[in-house]
């Protein structure tokens, strides 16, 4: 496999002691440099006389790439490492959400007002009318994010408890990007009936809920069946949150390689969660001609192990994914590292567009093929072209919240990409730029427009 | 019933338009003052050559009485109310608890360590090394406060929706008085085993339990299986909470009337979880006659309709509540509004301590028997010597997570009590004053020192 670039999951911060002379930080920076380091800030901690204490961020490879460039600076005379932290462990110490008071408890009056004796009127008042708590609780704008393990980001079953970053992470982002308070409901157990009946139960403190990480093919009977028998909204982001940011990406890919997606061959590699979604969406956006293909090639007709969602893209044409590909527009992976070889790539008709979106590691490294394809979209936020859910997630919730809406649609969706899509001015727009920052603060706005429209539109909005 | 005094449960911000010209305030504020309103805060917003707008905030004693009030003032000759909010409803719109992140997120590198790609390398760690999930995850400072909605405050069975304020008010005093994370679970189901399924399947991400409002008698059982079968900390907060601040203030009551607690005959009234806890913790602390008295009257052993808890308190004699209080020493209640008679407590023994504890009225008026009892305590914030759990849970729980308790005893509770109660030194301690405030920021670190204390010679400590 290809050696990775230097990025920030592998990112440490060394804190060096150095004699205070001239060319001491140079040849630390020299050797850094010459091992491959990515040098990040670099801060001045404290200076006398004879020593400078100075802490320098070194994006790496890898862990052993980070240890070898330790070791080097260690091994400059007079150089002292008095720690080599990893960025991103002491990041995560403690956890990386918290539960505030939305206002301080300063006076025994608060306590009578937000707690007992006062509350109880406020508990009262709910009772009488149910429909207050929308009001009165912290539920219109909380959501759950609720995962089994079963399929933590690409790493697998990795179980409840070792899912919880990811969870958090995603709590962190709805709250900076959306204003959307979420809190991780992972849960041991991975049994559907069971998923489903705990989500049910738990449902009266939450506005709406995101499944995540929920291993297929129960996560869509545990979406279909909490939304039947709940009204909030619930949304398998692994599935439309893709498939949003996906038709949102490849509709200005498109519109830059002046070809339109109703004419496009589209090869899907990867028929799990989000495969089939971001197959159902573009269809739903105009696509006709997907091939989706899985571990044993391309899903077609004459195949008989493949399940109803499969069947609804089957092709004539069987064979493996270099088949498929060997002449595609358009090639969409969400599947495994490394399944795309450069001749796979050089075999797609011209001006190809290739979004390799295995996580962490994509189906073929952009390295490889930069002189190749058209456009290139990763799943990565160390590359241009992120297909990052981020984009969609946080405004589609903001949107379902503000608006009440009791449940979400593909209408609503396709709204979303289209809004997404549309932030990128014929100005911006180019092979490196098809989709809007993660930090562009009109996306989340944006979306829960275009989301709040369709709602009401769709007849699901309750406000 | 005896009329409230006026509390900040019924406290209104008033916004008024008035004259700019001598007397108008003065008139406005003898009007509220007739009334019988008591008078907070007063602020000018703005004063123009001709008008004054202010805010005054006015304690009532009811919703009516807070009508009244406005009505009063608003007939005043050139005098506009703008508008009358009710303070407790207008803390509460929108909740009053958020989820937030604990550091920015504000570059593409800061993704990329929280989230995706970097987070895989923790979520790894965890899976290969479960433990970790305590240091790189909120597990080690979050805990569940869960309800059924069954019995909240005294208010009865209102049900998951209902009760999410008094839990939301909950988790801001875990947070404010124990830098403790909570977060409110309550759910839509009031069957026993389907509680204890729900706790268990979503407790990987929470380091310990809060049960709180489950009625009895399903809320022993409910802590005793969980706390069987999870290795984190289990609380019954309406038993233990109660308990364990009954026992501090019932220490320096006995100090002050100079009896001891291993002599005097204590009444309970109320059998339910509070009650029963309040006896067991007693005993643990040295209290040999103690008399529980239900709806039905005495505990006493000839009785056949009593349960096993009830039982282990049966007494001899058998009759009503005024009989039990006939020359007890004190009397604490956990019952209902109004049970108790100025003639009751009359009938009591020379300095007569009474803990009247029903939420939000409690079983007698402080204001009836002011001159009869030596000390009086109840639930209420407006009143002195409130028995308010929020000297013991965040402490107990602060401790409890810090050296990863795995269970709780009442050796810890009794602990935490006599914590509570050495912090009322003798030159402070008097008739008003048997109780820490709940703002006595030496309270949590107290209870948690001693709750470690005793964890770790109870062996349930894992650090």
């Amino acid at each position: 496999m290809a050696t990775l670039t230097p990025n920030p999951s592998y990112s440490i911060a060394l804190h060096l002691q150095l004699p205070n002379r001239p060319g001491m930080l140079s040849s630390v920076i020299t050797v850094i440099s010459d091992l491959g380091g990515s040098l990040g800030q670099i801060d001045l901690i404290e200076q006398t006389r004879d020593r400078s204490h100075r802490s320098i961020n070194v994006d790496a490879s890898s862990e052993d790439h980070a240890a070898a460039i330790t070791a080097a600076v260690s091994a400059i005379a007079d150089v002292t490492v008095v720690s080599a932290a990893d960025r991103t462990f002491a990041m995560h110490q403690g956890g990386k959400i918290t539960v505030n008071s939305r206002f301080p408890l300063t006076q025994q009056s608060d306590l009578a007002m937000a707690y007992t004796p006062g509350v109880g009127r406020v508990c009262k008042a709910i009772a009488a009318d149910p429909e207050r708590v929308y009001e009165l609780t912290i539920k219109q704008n909380m959501v759950a994010i609720v995962t089994d393990g079963s399929a933590v980001l690409g790493l697998g079953n990795l179980g409840a408890e070792a899912s919880m970053p990811v969870m958090e992470g995603k709590a962190m982002l709805f709250k900076e990007f959306g204003g959307v308070d979420a809190f991780p409901i992972c849960l041991a157990t991975q049994d559907t009936e069971e998923i489903i009946e705990t989500v049910k139960r738990i449902a009266p403190v939450f506005g709406g809920v995101n499944l995540e990480d929920i291993a297929a093919p129960r996560c869509f009977e545990i979406e279909a069946r909490l939304q039947k028998e709940l009204n909030i909204p619930i949304f398998h982001d692994d599935q439309h949150g893709t498939a949003i940011v996906v038709l949102a990406a490849l509709t200005n890919a498109l519109k830059l390689v002046k070809k339109s997606l109703s004419q496009v061959r589209i090869v899907i590699n990867g028929a799990g969660a989000a495969g089939i979604a971001v197959g159902t969406l573009l269809k739903k956006g105009g696509a006709t001609d997907i091939w989706i293909c899985d571990s044993k090639g391309i899903v077609s007709i004459d195949r008989q192990d493949i399940n109803d969602s499969k069947r609804a893209f089957a092709v004539e044409t069987a064979g493996d994914l270099s088949l498929a590909m060997r002449g595609a527009d358009v090639f969409l992976g969400l599947s495994a590292p490394g399944v795309v070889s450069v001749e796979m790539v050089e075999s797609m008709n011209t001006s190809p567009i290739v979004f390799a979106m295995a996580n962490p590691i994509p189906e073929i490294q952009p390295e490889l093929v930069r002189d190749i394809v058209a456009i290139m979209a990763t799943g990565r936020s160390d590359y241009p072209n992120q297909i990052n859910n981020v984009l969609a997630f946080p405004g589609l919730f903001r949107g379902a919240l503000d608006c009440r809406a009791t449940r979400l649609t593909t209408n609503m969706y396709l709204q979303a990409a289209l809004a997404i899509a549309s932030l990128v001015s014929d100005d911006e727009i180019s092979n490196i730029n098809i989709v809007p920052s993660a930090f562009d603060s009109r996306v989340a706005p944006a979306v829960a427009e275009a989301v709040k429209k369709a709602a009401r539109e769709d007849g699901s909005a309750l406000k």
